[in-house]
C-alpha cells in the first residue's frame, strides 16, 4: 500500500493516496499503520480520495480528506491535518492555485498557500460557551469555554502558581463534566514576550480528549488565540501561539479563525500490511 | 534517502541501505529520522554497509550493521537489531543460506533463519556479576547482575508485593551506583504458566539505561532467561520470555545465549531530510 508521511508542527499523519476510492480502510488497518513501533507511526490517517468517489463529500471541493484517529475512530476535522493534506496535494501535482478547497466531514475547508511557505486553513467561526473550571493536580484553574466545532477549555495560568513548562499533563485534568458532558480538550497557556504586529503571543500545552497530551492541536490553538484576545475584550486580532511542536499564527475574527503554520511531507513509500 | 522500517517484538529500526558506505550519518540526521513525529520514528538506525566499506569491520562477515541509538549515539550491539538486519538482507536478496554472519562493533554475530519464520541471533556468553539491588518506588528489590556485553540487573518480583503489570517505570529505579558505575539496564520479571518443553516461562518489563522503558530489549531478555534458570542453579535451559512487544525464546548455555523471535520489515520508501 502506497503511503506518505507528513506533519504540521509535529502533529503527524500517514497519507494514503486513493484517488478512486478503492481502499477499504478498517479500524485494525488504521491502528496498525499508526502504531508507533509496529507500523509507520502517526497521530492519524488521511485518506486522499476524489470527492466524486466519497459518498456525502461536499460538492465544492475536488478532494476529500477522510480522516481517522490513530485508534481507527472517525473524526470530523483536524486543522493540522488539512494543512498537511493540502501540502501533499500540491507536491503530487493534484491541485494548483493559491487557494484549495478541501472536503471534510465538517464541510469544505479552504487551505491557502502563503508566500513564506506556510499553509493557512480557515477553521470557521469560534463560539464562546462561557466560563468553566478544571483542576490540575490539586490546583483549581478557571478557563474560557470555546467551541471550534469541538469543545475546548482555554486556561490562562497567570496567577495560578502553575507554569506551562512545569505542568504535569500525564493525567487528564478534572474538568466540570456537567459543563462538558461529552468531554473537553484542555489548553493551558501563559503570555510570552510581545511580538511587533501581534496582539498577543502565548505559549501553551494541550491535553486532547481521549488522546492525552499532544505536540500540537489545531482547534486548541485557535481556542487559545480567541481566549487570549478575549482577556482585553477583543473579538478580533492576530496571535502567535507556541506549542511543543512549533509555532503557529492565528488571525481571529468573529466570522472565522485562520490558522497558519508549516506543513511538510517527510517520506513516501509502501507499507506491507502484516495481516 | 532510501529507507526501510522494521521491528522485532516492537523494538523498531530505520534501515538505511548503503552498500558502498557513501552515506555520512551524523547525530542530527539520526535524531531527525528517529523522531516519532517529525521523522520516520524508531528506536534506532541500522545502516546496512558492506564490511569492505567500513573501517574496522570484522573480516568474517560480508555485511556490517552500523547501529545508532535514536539520540544519534553509537551503540556496539542490539540483539533485536541484528535480527531485523538479517531479515532485511534476506528480503533484499543480499544474502542466502540459513546462517548469516553479521558484523557489529561487538564482533561478528550469527543470525539463523528458522523454519517457523523466526530469526535467532547468537548473543554470546552470559557473565554473572553477582547479586545487587534496586528500589522501585519505595520497594527494595534484589536482582541478579549479569553482563551480556552490557550490564543488567534481572529482578524476580516474587515476594516483593510488586507485579509486572502494576509496575511504574516512568522513573529509573534507584540502582546501586557503586555496583554499576556506568549505569545498568533493569529488568523485572515474574513466572507465567509452565509451557511444555521449556524450563521457565516468565514475563518481564525493562527500563533501559539512558532510554527509559522499552517494548523489548534483546540483551535484557537474555539476562532474564539466565537469571530465571539460575534460581534452580541451572546454567543451561530453554526459556520463553514475554515482553510488552511480544514473545521471544531463549536457549541458554554457558557458552552462548540464543535469542529467537519474529523480525519483520514493514515499509520501504524515501525520506526527505528537512535540512
Amino acid at each position: 500500500m502506497a503511503f506518505a508521511k507528513g506533519h504540521g508542527t509535529e502533529n503527524d499523519f500517514v497519507l494514503l493516496p486513493d484517488p478512486d476510492g478503492l481502499l477499504e480502510l478498517d479500524v485494525r488497518m488504521v491502528a496498525e499503520l499508526c502504531h508507533r513501533h509496529r507500523g509507520i507511526g502517526a497521530d492519524g490517517v488521511l485518506r486522499v480520495v476524489r470527492s466524486t468517489h466519497f459518498d456525502g463529500a461536499p460538492a465544492d471541493a475536488e478532494w476529500f480528506m477522510d480522516y481517522r484517529n490513530a485508534d481507527g475512530s472517525i473524526v470530523e476535522m483536524c486543522g493540522n491535518g488539512v494543512r498537511v493534506f493540502a501540502r501533499f496535494l500540491r507536491e503530487e501535482g493534484l491541485v494548483d492555485g493559491r487557494h484549495v478547497p478541501i472536503g471534510t466531514r465538517a464541510g469544505t475547508k479552504l487551505a491557502t498557500f502563503e508566500d513564506d511557505g506556510t499553509i493557512t486553513v480557515d477553521m470557521g467561526p469560534p463560539q464562546l460557551l462561557g466560563i468553566s473550571h478544571t483542576t490540575v493536580g490539586e490546583t483549581p484553574v478557571m478557563g474560557t469555554a470555546i467551541s471550534m466545532g469541538n469543545p475546548h477549555l482555554a486556561c490562562d495560568l497567570a496567577g495560578t502558581g502553575l507554569s506551562v513548562a512545569g505542568l504535569s499533563l500525564l493525567e487528564e485534568p478534572e474538568y466540570d463534566a456537567d459543563f462538558f458532558p461529552e468531554g473537553v480538550n484542555q489548553e493551558f497557556y501563559t503570555d510570552s514576550e510581545p511580538l511587533p504586529g501581534y496582539d498577543a503571543h502565548v505559549h501553551m500545552r494541550v491535553h486532547e480528549r481521549g488522546v492525552g497530551e499532544t505536540r500540537s492541536c489545531g482547534t486548541g490553538i485557535c481556542a487559545v488565540a480567541v481566549a487570549a484576545l478575549r482577556r482585553s475584550e477583543r473579538d478580533s486580532g492576530a496571535v502567535v501561539v507556541d506549542v511543543p511542536g512549533g509555532r503557529l499564527h492565528v488571525d481571529v475574527s468573529p466570522e472565522r479563525v485562520l490558522l497558519r503554520g508549516p506543513a511538510v511531507v517527510v517520506a513516501r513509500g509502501t507499507w506491507n500490511d502484516p495481516r
